[in-house]
């Protein structure tokens, strides 16, 4: 904390979290009587009784409930607009996002198309987006079954224009979930990879929100818990994803890194990846982010090297005295979750990408540059995309 | 955090923090056209200018106000109904407080006023109170001078009876502010006795709802960056009041502690000192908590070790190995900010009133003792006033 910080927190997210707390969504005061459940196009929403589980306890609390189940891993605009649509012919009132980032993020977007006439990239102020204001949009409660994106405490939506090969994340105050129950009893089923690929984007959302030059007093205690309980539960949870206390850690590890997204942001790691998957949508967002990650936390090493050694503090409890113990703590960490040596040429990526994935990042999400220690040149950016090249 | 914790977050203030921010009333999306502005019956918001300042920025944001300002140190239901009264015949459509906890907490308790028919102990669900259902309360803005009560951040008004003799904190979501102004610059002519009391007001906010057995893992976070904060930068603020980083630190963990009296408790400490202010009102809030607080937490030693010896290691920033390392630094704070010899006979406390203040403890806030780390006899609560007595 500065001498002199200004800043502001206003999350208005009704937040609950706990193991076996889904059933709240049969209590609670909900936004409406009519929900719009929006899910993904995979199986395990259904496979697992989570999706009647939602509809059942929706019901006990005497709302009714229509299912959109076709958003994708990295979620399209296309499908955001369909489900807008049935939501407008069905007169839904709110929408339940359930599932990972993709079907909640979606539902926000959803929830603004429900309201806003139009195509969703008139409203958005990046990229090839008209950025038109958005003025209101339907409540959305989000029940994730991934801890990662924490997306359950941020307004933000990350969707991808299929046509322009834009992933732009956006959202205002109206995006905010009205409710969001975290229950981690929701994430037993999510195998070893994928716990990995989802907790490293809590990681860098809470160290990316760390790093970045409008970090405030409240954003650096939801990070540095994140961090520290990530680092220490995240690899437990990869190893035996039955073990509820590290599920249970991690999930609020995510909450709280989507609440370091509400109050600092994310960097340019995060505009980096998304140009990756924006071009490759079959890969996952958290592998590419780990991916370059060692790359590009080593380009700001001697940056911001007092807030490298708290990270680093924070994550082996131990004094740190040079900003590399982080790298090096966050290089461990990669290894005993098994995702360090990810290859981005197993997605399809080639060498030859990189130049035109500087643009998209710039182009896309050219904003979070301006929030890293320092800003990068082109050519830095390309070398953090070569460098993580294998 | 254990295994299973189970809790909620949910705390609808937007708070906007940082030295000259008073100026953002000018500027933020304000709840209504017309304010009543709530200060208290002292002269020092017209002496340093802050009750014009807010007039002239109020105007600039194109909102009328009219002035209640009869508001006593420990403020009372006759004058929340006075309030009430100007705020119905006036049409105001919110309330603005400005000062201490005193006056910020008569804006809530106006507001509920506003808005509902009756007495407003009607509506308190304690002591005497009839505890009716309260639907609605006019919205709060707070604009804090002071670093103690976390009021701005927290939905408790604390209101005293004064023909029943009972002060008891009471509040609902309707009663979190709207919006809260946390400026330090407006702290920095705050004497250093009474910086001392206010700061330890946060202190304990901070440390019992780090012991209540409510306690989150969000409120953990909340308290022990308040306490490490409060360790550190009060008695800089004490010894030099024009210190505005040490007035920002202390400002920002009064406002941490506010949070943690959303999200944890108070615990039984907080309804012991009640009592005795309720009796001897001219007995400030914080000096009376500073001095039970030794007695008080020496009493739960044995019953949360490990807690006690995580706020002595943020304190002190050395590990700690036995419980009475937090005594020990307590004690040590409270005597390098110069308020370890507090006499309650100052106030005119006397140790034959002591058996009636356990009563009127149990009575007012006995939900508190419920909170507490273990249930303590009415004989423990007695000697904890006793052992205090100087």
């Amino acid at each position: 904390m500065n001498t002199n910080p200004v800043f502001s927190l206003y999350i208005p997210t009704r937040i609950v979290f706990g193991c076996g707390e889904i059933k709240r969504l049969a209590t609670e005061k909900l936004p409406g009587k009519k929900a719009l459940i929006v899910i993904s196009s995979g199986t395990s929403m259904k496979k697992y009784g989570y999706l009647d589980k939602v509809i059942e306890l929706l019901k006990e609390n005497e709302t009714e409930s229509v299912v959109f189940n076709k958003i994708l891993p990295n979620p399209t605009k296309k499908h955001v607009m369909e489900a807008a649509a049935l939501c407008k012919d069905e007169k839904c009132d709110f929408i339940v996002g359930l599932g990972g980032g993709s079907s909640i993020d979606s539902a926000k977007a959803i929830a603004v198309m429900a309201c806003n006439p139009g195509d969703y990239w008139d409203y958005i102020p990046a990229g090839t987006g008209k950025g038109r204001p958005v003025s209101k949009a339907l409540p959305v409660v989000a029940i994730p079954t991934t801890a990662g994106t924490g997306t359950e405490a941020d307004p933000w939506s990350v969707i991808t224009n299929e046509d322009t090969k834009e992933k732009i994340g956006f959202g205002s105050e109206l995006t905010y979930p009205a409710l969001s129950i975290i229950d981690p009893e929701l994430m037993l089923s999510i195998p070893p990879h994928l716990t990995a690929y989802q907790g490293f984007d809590a990681f860098f959302h809470a160290a990316e929100g760390f790093i970045a030059n409008c970090s405030t007093p409240i954003s650096d205690l939801y990070a540095l818990e994140a961090i520290r309980l990530l680092y220490k539960y995240l690899p437990v949870a990869v190893a035996d994803g039955r073990n509820i206390k590290a599920r249970a850690k991690v999930a609020w590890a995510s909450t709280l890194a989507g609440l370091v997204e509400s109050t600092s942001s994310c960097t340019s790691e995060h505009s980096m990846e998304h140009a990756m998957s924006a071009y490759y949508p079959q890969l996952p967002h958290g592998a590419g982010l780990i991916a370059i990650s060692e790359a590009y936390f080593e380009t700001f090493r001697n940056d911001c090297m007092k807030r490298y050694m708290k990270m680093a503090e924070v994550m082996t409890q131990l004094k740190s005295n040079r900003p590399s113990d982080f790298i090096d703590a966050l290089v461990r960490m990669q290894k005993e979750c098994k995702v360090h040596e990810l290859k981005l040429s197993d997605w399809g990526i080639k060498m030859e990408d990189f130049p035109k994935m500087v643009q998209n990042a710039r182009d896309t999400m050219g904003a979070l540059f301006t929030l890293d220690p320092r800003p990068l040149t082109d050519e830095e950016v390309l070398n953090i995309y070569q460098k993580s090249f294998k």
